[in-house]
């Protein structure tokens, strides 16, 4: 049996000490084992990565992707800051590739904080992850599972799902080659995205507009599912030439960082 | 607070009686407002959707097909019999669209059956899923909800996820337009998928080997989504000229089914 409780927060907008908050509102109860999702603009909240729009100076080239995709160019030079690569776009929307996965926006998000003003991914959200894991274990001596956690959207499909941006203490990707099924049909290319699984399973309490629940706290989560691995964003990604979607619609990976078309 | 149950479930290999069975599972505390999370291969197992590969004339089409991406060409047929259109494909893999979804191979499955044989998605998944759901009812007399789940690989990244194909007396997209964030902004174009959040966070439990946990019961679903509506497959999709992937990636939607490049 596995659960999930909603830790609710007070609404915060500039830098805090995350650890210290959550501690304080986990409650006493926490048991080895537990994993913790949390939002990654919680996170990056508490780290400070917010940036009001009115102080970017965007570059020609993000003049030129605002102009394409009919929206701000201060948001687009953050966005072409942010991103590896920026793909395409639809109006209001540019696909960009961030640490190897397709990350609309590049992960910056202008709701849950005052208008005018944009936040950021955490700047590495796996030490993120490993941080927040390793100083609740120094205060409460509990050994959890942290996932770092956004909500996307999948191709063709309505409505946001939840998806891991890092994870630590946990077996983010659980690879089943070689594992037989129940008719002892080997398993040749299954692996299975536990971490993602976790961040959609925690955004039924998370939700998307005023819950205030940016943690959710997971219980019973298999034991061989606890490990002391850390996976980063890139850990999560295979490249577009292993994708049958990409390969599927014909995309082609272009050599250098941040072109466009 | 969420919990979700594993139901065990013998292994099965040919037509049964779904309802009854997991009437006879579940356990004498199923509640109002429960949800079951049933995995589509046994459903449609349960509805006798197996199909020997020996069986099958393969078209010219499925020949083509299967020589282009190296697979065989009796389950290239039943892709094409499955799918509204095959979009491309890699080895191993095509992707098809099927009810308006981006689907790997039509939904067909050669795990977890016999070896020679493969698994058809249900007929119609969310008649599949209104029948377990009366059916229960008028068993036990209890309201619940019903998510026919699958898994489904993301772009670009490594793992599966859970993916809904239908739901019954829930809410599977949550509409969020119009609410406000914590900073009275409001949001502009976010839906919540929760139909797939559930599969995901059944997917943690049901595993993709051997696990005998094609049933999760799912419990403290927050009750506004708990409703008399009926989600199918379409309910989910967007088209391809809606989808910021698909557009993003330069995606234009053939004119004819059961078209490929």
């Amino acid at each position: 049996m596995i659960s999930l409780a909603p830790v609710r927060t007070p609404r915060m907008n500039s830098e805090f000490d995350l650890p210290a908050l959550t501690d304080g509102l986990v409650g006493d109860d926490l048991r080895d084992g537990d994993v913790l999702v949390v939002s990654s603009k919680f996170v990056a909240i508490s780290e400070g990565r917010i940036v009001s729009l009115s102080s970017v100076l965007p570059r020609a080239e993000a003049r030129e992707v605002a102009a394409k995709y009919g929206f701000s160019p201060q948001l687009c030079e953050l966005i072409l800051r942010e991103s590896d690569e920026v793909i395409g776009g639809v109006p209001g929307f540019v696909l960009a590739v961030k640490s190897g996965l397709l990350t609309p926006n590049a992960g910056i998000d202008k709701s849950n904080i005052e208008h005018g003003r944009v936040v950021l991914y955490p700047r590495s959200p796996h030490q993120s992850a490993e941080f927040l894991r390793e100083a609740l274990k120094f205060r409460r001596g509990t050994v959890l599972g942290v996932v770092i956690s956004d909500s996307r959207l999948m191709p063709m499909r309505r409505g946001t799902v939840g998806v891991a941006l890092a994870c630590s203490g946990l077996e983010g990707i659980l690879d089943l080659r070689g594992k037989g099924d129940l008719f002892g049909n080997i398993l040749r290319v299954t692996s299975q995205a536990i971490a993602d699984d976790l961040s959609s399973a925690a955004q039924l309490l998370m939700g998307e507009s005023d819950e205030r629940t940016p943690i959710v706290l997971v219980r019973g989560v298999s034991e061989t599912l606890l490990r002391g691995s850390e996976y980063e964003s890139r850990d999560f990604a295979i490249s577009s030439e292993e994708c049958v979607y990409m390969r599927s619609l014909g995309y082609k990976a272009k050599r250098r960082n941040r072109q466009f078309s």
